[in-house]
């Protein structure tokens, strides 16, 4: 994947941020995604209202703020510049100030993660710097650094899927009619926790018959139906690396609807994934498994997007989805997720995340997606 | 609580911020923040990158717009105004542009959440309407209105709060020395979803011996240590409100400086909580335990608030914390958690929220918080 980055393979990504500095002319980066802030520093916290920021100076030492009883596990977590905490009753946009002003450095020009900061940490930002401009956006640097996986963030996306495969097997070890759907997600987090595996990158979905048709609908004390498919949408957190997948199953004997609109998903999903290569665009792909489904009569019911990028989080580029002219690239990382919704009864969604390779793709989790009955 | 909105207590919320508009001379609010927006219309989620909004005119009727794959639940949730649902390939702003423009009223003045609206839809709003002033800021108004909890909402902390109850009662079952803190949540985990509680308000904490001296540290694999202190920081969510408590535990005989700290820890939140009443201000009530932990020669090792706001999230008004003048009044509901970390050595911290009433307070936890021995 090195040839993607050409000339900057070598940066780190801190000194990635430096270049686009010294060639947007911009002095300071404010980095503030705690997910952007984890990605840089190895470090994760959601500060909620308090304030956590990396600052990235073009021609000086970055630093990381944060509050004062998050300090120390800032230093443990391998960043390795300078880290100034605050304690709760202090100000803490004063003490950024002061230290940018420290390093008697330009403090004219910002660049600013614009999908992250809010309006109000803007202006405490400006009351600082009330001459600075601060219009540059980091987002789309930021956002192209993040969607090119490096190996070792592939490695863990792998051991992320790994785990997602296994907490398949204990749904459908657990999925039975007349239980709730609550309990099988119980079994699962359990099974995991007793692993180590302390965190789901989302709440698990686990929709059993027309409980399914609501893509975002969640899991819920509804009992599992006999006779009808499960839908099981399901991720694990590995070192900060997710893994997200969804498989459809049978428990007794669906109807024939469901069950052809499973081999419909079945074969949208099966044609993008084999599809799935460096070259083509994102709208392509996206096609691919549309078009199938349109085939069939089902279009209306597929009603989102085919994939969403991923690696940190569930949101990240590339977005997979009619429009997007995005060409893939080796390293992106996404989820390739028809489905088909028929409101009031079925619904049915195929998912695998892939990482793009030299010449094609391969996918984070191996569950089977032919139909398996259980309970 | 009534007496405290006088005039606007049979106003329901939306009728508030359309009287806050016309008192502040603005024609539209954008609501942006999912937790405001459930506050306000009963449906919760998490957008990520895709646009949840909610209009409030002055005069007309507001909407609620969200991915088309939300609109159901939207509709499901009790909100009774309009919806408006967009698909992934769409382009959100212009169509939330496009219905404010069919209501046909003044479009210059609006007013944004500051604390949560980003820099970047900020600036596609302002391409709606590049003419119109967006410099008011909702945040006060609104802290204030969900700051001071009604009945109903204090009745959904309640039961949350049995729920936390019933949390400590099975971690307590399970610990023991030489297994992992993370097998401990894991037990705790399972009994709360075994009996439908499927959410935590956040990861609980559980640490022994000097890992709870890191005050946001995490649960680890670590082995729970005989002879020391375990300290379990845990919260569930019911129907959209937390709970939140801490207590600490012996497991075996801790040492001296560990029963100390205990102690002193214990005699600052009581006192701290049998303070709390109307009329003092947030810094006293800080002031009651620091004084007391100042005292014990303590006082460095306490290195954040006393508490913190809480109803649907544990980051809410008020901050009880030094500076802090505002005035406690009935409906107020915080935290009251004095903790003092002992690097390398113990951590101790002891923790209940509670509600203001009229003439004191009363706590939604109510595990007994004298040192008990387990395992």
């Amino acid at each position: 994947m090195g040839n993607l980055l050409k000339g900057v393979e070598t940066l780190d990504k801190i000194e990635k941020i430096q270049r686009w500095l010294a060639e947007n002319d911009r002095s300071i980066a404010f980095i503030s995604n705690p997910k952007t802030i984890q990605y840089l520093s190895g470090f994760y916290s959601d500060p909620a209202e308090r304030v956590l920021l990396t600052v990235v100076f073009q021609k000086s030492d970055p630093f990381l703020f944060g509050p004062a009883l998050e300090t120390e596990a800032i230093k443990a977590s391998g960043w390795t510049h300078p880290v100034y905490g605050y304690l709760d009753h202090e100000k803490p946009w004063q003490i950024i100030g002061d230290q940018i002003r420290a390093r008697k450095t330009d403090e004219t020009t910002f660049a600013i993660e614009k999908s992250d900061l809010s309006v109000a940490w803007l202006e405490l930002a400006q009351q600082q710097f009330p001459n600075a401009d601060f219009s540059s956006n980091l987002d789309p640097m930021l956002d192209q650094m993040r969607m090119i996986k490096s190996d070792d963030e592939i490695e863990k996306l792998k051991i992320a899927g790994k785990w997602d495969d296994f907490a398949f097997k204990t749904c459908f070890e657990a999925v039975k009619a007349g239980i709730p759907e609550s309990r099988v997600a119980a079994e699962m987090s359990y099974a995991l926790m007793k692993n180590g595996i302390m965190e789901l990158s989302f709440p698990a979905l686990i929709q059993s018959a027309s409980h399914a048709a609501e893509p975002h609908g969640a899991t819920s004390d509804k009992k599992i139906e006999d006779n009808a498919l499960v839908l099981f949408d399901l991720g694990t957190v590995w070192q900060g690396y997710i893994s997200d997948a969804t498989r459809t199953i049978a428990v007794g004997k669906p109807d024939a609807k469901s069950m052809d609109i499973y081999q419909v998903c079945l074969e949208a999903q099966l044609a993008a994934q084999d599809a799935a290569k460096p070259g083509m665009t994102a709208a392509e792909l996206d096609k691919v498994a549309r078009d199938i489904i349109d085939k069939a009569g089902y279009g209306q019911y597929f009603n989102h997007r085919l994939g969403h990028g991923m690696g940190m989080s569930e949101h990240e580029f590339p977005s997979i989805m009619e429009g997007n002219d995005l060409v893939l690239q080796p390293g992106m990382c996404f989820s390739i997720e028809p489905g088909i919704y028929i409101p009031n009864v079925a619904g049915v969604r195929i998912e695998d995340c892939i990482h793009i390779t030299e010449n094609g793709n391969e996918p984070f989790t191996h569950t089977t997606k032919e139909l398996q009955t259980f309970g």
